[in-house]
């Protein structure tokens, strides 16, 4: 079963969690997700006391080295999925990033980076149709 | 003379452009600043057609790996920032974070690196400071 990291924004903004949910429950009748905290609606946004942030980064950095392949929903911008989508650059996992192009302009560095696998959707419909395709 | 990356939202917003255009300035009376344009109140924010997001993308690459140093203001999330100091990271290039404590929580991604030099500030003043003692 393939592993997913799953990558949406926590302390960037929580407006999307709902659909990171819809997301990752989807992803999961398919494949094995890492990050399914992403979708938790209870999830705290505030930042951890150093040491709880090191073993966030040092946990998150292991899965992304473990993963088969990362799948990102970038429609509210994240500093965290930027960092996150560089990793998984260096270390060669295949990237798919989402976003819905009636809201957000993805950033150029992603845009115009031939690496990452960009999807613009419309509506959720089209969204889940291109997350199938992939799976 | 240093040549500075500065680095701040774009597309991400443009609520601090005010902001990094008066950092920008200061580094300037100590440093060269190759990425002066992130100051630039009349920047457009839109996605740009393929072509030119690869410019861009070709061109921020470029300036990170030849920078000095990178000074990076992440009050903003920004997808574009993170994957900037990401690519500075593997690039070992000094990286300065800075951010108002009272208005953003930072990234686990970046907090919890002890690769980055985080600098929390309550004041321009305070901002203004350390950014003194860094140039």
């Amino acid at each position: 079963m393939k592993k997913v990291y799953f990558a949406g924004s926590i302390r960037g903004g929580r407006v999307d969690a709902e659909l990171y949910k819809r997301m990752i429950a989807f992803i999961k009748t398919r494949a094995e997700v890492l990050t399914e905290h992403v979708g938790d609606l209870s999830l705290s946004v505030f930042e951890g006391e150093n040491g709880r942030d090191r073993m966030i980064y040092e946990q998150d950095t292991a899965w992304l080295r473990e993963c088969d392949l990362v799948i990102a929903e970038c429609t509210c911008p994240s500093l965290g999925v930027g960092y996150e989508l560089a990793y998984a650059e260096r270390f060669e996992k295949p990237c798919y990033v989402f976003y819905d192009k009636n809201k957000g302009n993805l950033s150029a560095m992603i845009n115009g980076n031939e690496y990452f696998r960009v999807c613009p959707y419309g509506s959720e419909e089209e969204l889940f149709c291109m997350l199938s395709s992939i799976m």
